[in-house]
């Protein structure tokens, strides 16, 4: 069977219900845009652990999301949606493209949590966005972005807590949204070490994908690391 | 004498007023955050004639200036200004790095002009900013914020006009701004081809530094047809 969609890490089949895709999360791990590219058995399985994790949790807060039920180790049912082709980058701390972009330490705490949006386009090399870029490109109401932030920030404020109550700091994440077939706003893709910067609260080792990008350690024993301690609270 | 500041194109020095500076405009052209430099006879005194000429204009319409007086071919006086590190660029048109930002072809007319914010920061590589992120480095409030995309608008509307009546369309332009010792905004820097877009308005012909970012052409053959034809309306 053909993907109708092939990412970097994941891929999207149809199935026999209009309404519900087929996710699957490969082994693949890329970074800069694909410049650096690499694969690691069994993180497809652990990046699904994790997000399966994640969006129960967040369900129990009450907040939408695509995931219908977990097939197997790397497969996943989702509800089908209309991607919204943002990146919604939530940041707690200094760190990234922020650095750069400001100039402040890896590592300064922010006053309040910091909302950006990139445009989700491989071929532009996701660029940053302005609101007002995001109007001219009309790729979602004023509206939907005030939904898509709000819900931003709550995602934020509850995984700030639960990662903390394994003494993990939640850096900073990308979320997804899409237009569910009644236009509601529903989280979509992934919450995964990934996409999150996750720091060990006490020793500041980084858990997540940075490790891979700046060759700071096996990356998967960072993941294992964060799904043990999450599985343990849970 | 040594400059108090020296930027890719100007020199400040201190004069026996503490609150007027003198500002020397040199023949150096740099393109991409430095990485492409020339140097051309005659560039600054063709800049600071453009610049005088439009600000001139400008004063007319009632906007302030940190202009005082010319002194001779190279050397303006100038207030002395807190200048707020941001790099304000109006867009008419879709060209250069918005271009790289959108993906819409270069030449593509905005529905309405467009505001953007860069930290003006040459060791970052002058990376656009957020007002989010303008609050948090904290470079200016609120209240100047909004009293500077106002002067912008305002100079834009009139600059369409001025640059209109001599066949030449202002695609976009980059203005900064300083605060004068009573904490007023004036309109600070340069405006000349050296920090607009400006193209013919029927053969679509580069006048401006594009000629020397993109090899189009002798650079102060195009910044002479503007100055003769916008001095044969003034």
């Amino acid at each position: 069977m053909e993907p109708i969609y092939e990412g970097k890490a994941k891929r999207l089949f149809t199935t026999d219900n209009p309404n519900e895709l087929l996710m699957e999360f490969k082994d693949d791990a890329t970074a800069f845009n694909g410049e650096k590219k690499s694969s690691f058995a069994e993180k497809g399985r652990l990046n699904l652990d994790l997000s399966c994790l994640i969006f129960d949790e967040l369900a129990k807060q009450g907040i939408a999301t695509h995931h219908i039920k977990r097939l197997d180790e790397t497969r996943l049912l989702v509800k089908k949606v209309d991607i919204i082709p943002l990146e919604v980058v939530i940041r707690n701390v200094v760190a990234g493209s922020l650095h750069k972009r400001l100039g402040y330490d890896e590592g300064h705490v922010l006053d309040a949590p910091l909302v950006e949006y990139y445009y989700k386009r491989d071929d532009l090399g996701d660029p940053m966005l302005t609101l007002d870029h995001i109007a001219i490109l009309d790729v979602a109401t004023d509206a939907e972005l005030k939904t898509i932030s709000e819900l931003g920030l709550q995602v934020n404020e509850f995984l700030i807590g639960f990662f903390g109550n394994s003494g993990i700091r939640l850096i900073d994440f990308k979320l997804e949204f899409g237009r569910d077939t009644d236009g509601s706003i529903l989280l979509a893709d992934e919450i995964s070490p990934d996409n999150c910067r996750l720091w060990d609260a006490t020793s500041g080792e980084r858990l997540d994908k940075d490790r891979f990008r700046r060759d700071l350690g096996d990356l998967l024993d960072g993941y294992r690391e964060i799904l043990g301690r999450l599985q343990g609270q849970s």
